[in-house]
């Protein structure tokens, strides 16, 4: 199962519809953001209310906020970690004591299945959390982030339910032994905890603690995310710099420089926390200097000195990081479609993630048995889970410091031990092994991170390549696979960076990352927006589509609009919400002179979710004269609805008041932007991306309403081989 | 003399008119750039026709631009350091032989005078080529390719002229033993550099490579120039990733995921260029682990260790390095405006930068001079220029070190020597001297950065505190002061990091420069901002003041405005471009319905450089029909112009061919983004911002013009003291 639960399926759970997989689609169950619709007449009455003072008080709580969302996904990353690191001790402990048992005596394979058991048993809970509760919590939740920062609403993304299976679920996917990080769902945690921290309640647990009310809308929110996206990552990585990076390569189309300090803020915040607790937690209180989840360990100054005729040997491995960043996928997206149209059942998912864990226990059992790598068991290798197995007294078996043991564990492992600790024939099968069960085990219906599965064939493949050239190159091409599975360049050069604690190989670091996403691009798609576009989201890319320029807002837009009154009738309005064939979600309000041939001229835009509220407080013409509404209608009362409007059905609105009068004037948005029928789709597209808008008004040269265009329109048109395509919109 | 030569000065040189200091004002001759109107019918004709080859073509030429921007500034940051260090090394020579001849025979004041003579003669040089052949190369070169990046056009800040005075200028400084750095140049020439290869020609030597035309325009071109900004940093701090942030932070308001990959790769060759060169100049070649022109030694891992308890000290140094770099600013402020009002001839600037030369030197002498801390001369103090004066012999003078040095060395050697080398009267001493030195040097007529004497001043202060609190810690508290003068956090952060080479430090370093930043912010704007201030640039900030949501385009755009017909006489064109009481740059076009009372139209917007290009091709209605013209205009006409537009006083135009008509149809932007005037200001703002409008028109419910919101109109509004002030505009 994919990270969007059930893509276009019916809503009642059954068998999907024939998914034609030759076409390509738009699927129109993602609603989109609004950045800037919501100033209307009241908001600019608070705004203009508010003094200096008020503005600073603002600015104050959002620097608050940004310190709750560090210290609690620093909170965070510290359970999770603790969590793995006791229950897959314990595994390990347990499977080790039994295997020692049975080395000489025989009857290995009772181990072989009580690794596999305890395996399933960690995955199953995992796996039924994922599949039957929260199926949005599936996978690393990046690429839900990623659309979520672009401006999509993936349904659910950022509750408290998601975040307590997401937590629970990585868990159980690492203690599982799955080949999985837990990095990946630290950003999409961050990211749930800055959603809920921002709008100071929770609307699961019914509490509302009546603070930051003023955030309680898109933009906001949406900086908020961004924020705990960083925080995220920068617990995972101890790298705060490359948290904002991260969040800024992914996310922000519009950069505001307060915004940035303040989600660097948070970054720090999450860091210090994790670092803090940590460093209790492992008994030595006040070492801040191991920030982060995961940790290469110190670089000695002297060992990572390079030289310039070992850069093309870096560019080389790029490229073949790119290559196999490639395979990894096509090989996914081959798989997740597989998925897509079998395995949609949530106890089909549950049975196939068990099969993985099953067999990626066997499978490492196996590659631990067959190998007869034995090294000496040196004062510093002294790894807490080595296995003797059939080695010599003294001796530990080489394979089995790479697959028994927790994937950092396994990272760190083969950065640091000297020359000589693992012969070719061990990285290799590993690495190819490892290769495999990653790329099966990313889209399985459980919590889990690609990004320490990357890192850790990079770092096998890497450690080969130096024993074969026979030099120590540690660190560089590490990230090259990474690279080319999901393509981030900067901030994962950062992160890198930030990670291992040593500027001296940033540059070929770098350079490494560059070419591997060079090459990679040129085959195949990144892995998360391979996995955006299976799920048909109308994700905006940085910029229109280069061949463009002769698309006109014309024929982009969507035509005819339903447009309503400034003054009307609520059965009107009714009506055209309750209407389910078109779902739209914005309406552009125009205004008739009245005893006039002039057309209806465009006064304003207003929100489905507006109208809602209004209809649901009954805002109508005629109680206002008859003084049945004391209370003015105030914008804490959109705030209180935000974000979970109720469906329209959910509205009654008796046969008497489908005859009165709404007046939108006082909510609409009366300064909606327009552009002229002909401007260029590339113009179009740069409003959208630099304003964050949700609708843009195609008028005519006196003022009519000649069209919509929204991000669903603009979504479609992408670059394919053959020039410029056009998306199908999905019947669902 | 400020970095903009002669503010609100005649153009003919002579007395300033009385400088209203009391009033703030807004200068009206910075032009703004424009990054939207260029899309006309000529340009979507040339997309349209172009294929989607021809935009992979493109995109390959940006990325070899970078490459080129990043080589060349690369080198030229490479001439630079090794002419400073032969130029300095030479002098320090014979100043030091000289020294040591009459330390025991008595007549050190000969030495004294030919080390003021030796500066002055540098400093001459420098101050020279800077006040009489090029002013604006003075400074560091920040602020300017700061305004630039935010879209004002400082006249000639990016000319060939200009580089090579500043490289002349930066060489002499440094050598002259001014307390300045050579990083700040760097930026301002990685911005030239950008601004000529993207280009494709030198009109300075009226050479034309017919190469990247498409290039020739506003959008692009500041692109290059953000990634060249960006490859000074790198090449000045080895810090390439630093580099992309202080072009973001600085400069970027709408971010683009492929231009920043550019920028990166600029950033990356150009490190490695300066790298390369410098390894191979130093007889190392081949040895790349040492990039930037500063640099910081490497640091032990074991030295860098930091505990909890260290955090509150590292928050009250960052808070005095608020207050110090506040104090700074103050007085450098008062400075600046002492200089605007009395020291304005090219002459009496020169002078100016004499007398600080000489001073210095004396300063330092005499400091050298009375000093008494003798320091044993160990194995690993074998500096270059020790000075033994009356210390015994084996010994050296420790004030030497500070002071008879660039101030790269002295860094260095306060970041490395061993603890005890320095005591802490030399140490106050040495911070007091130099905080006045920098803060008189800065804003001289002579290209220096600020950065390498703000980082001293913090090494200097940041070892003291180290001795007095008996505690050793190098690093973290050395940016405090520079980050209270410029008040960049993030770049900053990174760029320190990356300096030094280890991330350890990360942490607490950033905590330090923002606290630094919020104490300094609280007392007064950071250097730059205070520079760009006084020179009434137009600058827009990262948002609309908080309280201006009461505004709305009503009353902030111009009006009326100047339009002219979609059919136009050249007459009336060239009266109105003439007119040098209005010197409007963008005018709306309009078409009147023939026969009709309907009101005129918005139907398009055209710049006068535009028009001036028209008017020279005489591309005339009357000439085409008579064929006396045969060649269409095209957009290479208009590149051809770009970016020296002549001046409309330069164009003939006959008393014929005033009668003639001009059809704008063509050339003219078709879709101008309008407003309704009910827009409010921040919402304006907003487009301004992320659009990189220069003119936007403010249109009523039937499309008529009613107004014009240029940059300036923005920029007039900002939040003061006392709730929203509006700034005066200048009267030159």
């Amino acid at each position: 199962m994919l990270f969007f639960p059930r893509p276009l399926q019916d809503p009642i759970r059954g068998r999907p519809k024939e998914i034609p997989h030759n076409e390509k689609l738009l699927s129109l169950k993602y609603e989109s953001l609004d950045y800037d619709n919501i100033e209307n007449q009241l908001f600019l009455e608070e705004e203009r209310r508010m003094s200096p003072m008020g503005f600073r008080c603002l600015e104050i709580s959002r620097w608050v906020i940004c310190g709750l969302i560090g210290i609690l996904t620093g909170l965070i990353a510290c359970f999770i970690d603790i969590m793995v690191e006791k229950l897959a001790g314990y595994k390990y402990q347990v499977i080790k004591e039994n295997i020692e048992k049975f080395t000489e005596v025989g009857g290995l394979s009772i181990s072989l299945i009580l690794w596999a058991v305890l395996n399933c048993a960690f995955v199953l809970v995992g796996g039924i959390m994922v599949a039957f509760f929260e199926p949005i919590a599936a996978g690393s939740g990046i690429p839900q982030i990623k659309c979520y920062l672009n401006g999509v609403k993936i349904p659910r993304v950022v509750r408290l339910k998601t975040l307590v299976v997401k937590v629970i679920g990585v868990i159980c996917s690492v203690a599982g032994g799955l080949a999985v990080g837990k990095e990946g769902p630290m950003i999409h945690s961050g990211g749930v905890v800055a959603a809920g921290v921002s709008q100071g309640r929770s609307t699961s647990l019914k509490r509302d603690f009546k603070m930051f009310e003023y955030f309680r809308r898109d933009t906001e929110k949406r900086d908020f995310v961004s924020a705990g996206a960083a925080a995220g990552v920068s617990a995972a990585f101890g790298a705060p710099v490359g948290g904002v990076l991260f969040s800024l390569e992914e996310g922000a189309s519009f950069w505001n420089q307060m915004l940035t300090w303040r989600i660097f803020f948070a970054s720090m915040i999450s860091t210090f926390t994790l670092n803090f607790f940590l460093s209790i937690y492992h008994g030595k209180p006040g070492d801040l200097s191991n920030p982060g989840l995961i940790n290469f360990g110190r670089f000695e100054s002297d060992s990572v000195a390079y030289y310039y005729y070992e850069i093309p040997l870096f560019m080389c491995m790029g490229a073949l990081g790119g290559l196999l960043g490639a395979l990894f996928n096509s090989l996914n997206y081959w798989l997740t479609i597989f998925r897509i149209r079998y395995v949609h059942r949530p106890c089909l998912q549950v049975m196939e993630a068990l099969l993985v864990a099953a067999v990626t226990a066997a499978v490492s059992f196996t590659m631990i048995y067959f190998s007869n790598d034995c090294q000496p068991l040196g004062p510093e290798r002294n790894e807490e889970y080595s296995l003797q197995l059939f080695c010599a007294d003294g001796e530990y078996n080489s394979m089995a410091t790479a697959f028994f043991n927790t994937p950092e564990r396994s990272v760190r492992s083969l950065f640091h031990y000297q020359p000589g600790s693992y012969n070719p024939m061990t990285l290799g099968l590993f690495t190819l092994t490892y290769f495999f069960l990653a790329c099966w085990t990313y889209g399985l219906a459980v919590s889990a991170g690609v990004f320490i599965p990357s890192l850790l064939i990079g770092a096998a493949w890497g450690r080969l390549c130096g024993i074969l050239l026979a030099s120590f190159t540690p660190t560089s091409p590490v990230g090259a696979p990474h690279s080319g599975i999901v393509r981030m360049t900067l901030s994962l050069t950062v992160i890198m960076v930030e990670a291992t604690g040593n500027v001296t190989y940033g540059l070929p670091i770098m350079l490494v990352l560059m070419i591997a996403k060079i090459v990679g691009d040129y085959f195949q798609e990144g892995l998360y927006d391979i996995h955006i576009k299976l799920q048909s989201v109308p994700f905006l890319h940085w910029e229109a589509p280069a061949t463009s320029h002769w698309l006109t807002a014309r024929e982009v837009m969507s035509s005819p609009v339903t447009c309503f009154n400034r003054i009307e009738k609520v059965g009107t309005i009714v009506d055209v919400l309750s209407n389910t064939s078109t779902n739209h979600n914005g309406f552009p309000v125009v205004v008739q002179v009245l005893d006039s041939d002039e057309p209806a001229k465009l006064c304003g835009l207003i929100l489905r979710s507006q109208l809602i509220v209004l209809l649901k407080h009954k805002v109508f013409v005629e109680l206002a004269r008859s003084r049945l509404s004391q209370r003015k209608l105030q914008l804490k009362d959109f705030r209180d609805a935000y974000p979970r409007f109720p469906p329209i059905q959910s509205i009654h609105v008796s046969q008497d008041e489908r005859e009165c009068m709404m007046d939108l004037t006082e909510f609409m948005n009366p300064t909606p932007y327009t552009v002229p029928q002909d401007t260029s789709l590339p113009r179009v597209f740069k409003l959208f991306r630099a304003l964050g808008l949700r609708h843009l008004v195609v008028a005519d040269d006196v003022n009519r309403v000649i069209g919509l265009v929204t991000r669903k329109d603009l979504a479609r048109y992408h670059l394919g081989k053959h020039g410029l395509e056009e998306l199908q919109l999905a019947q669902t």
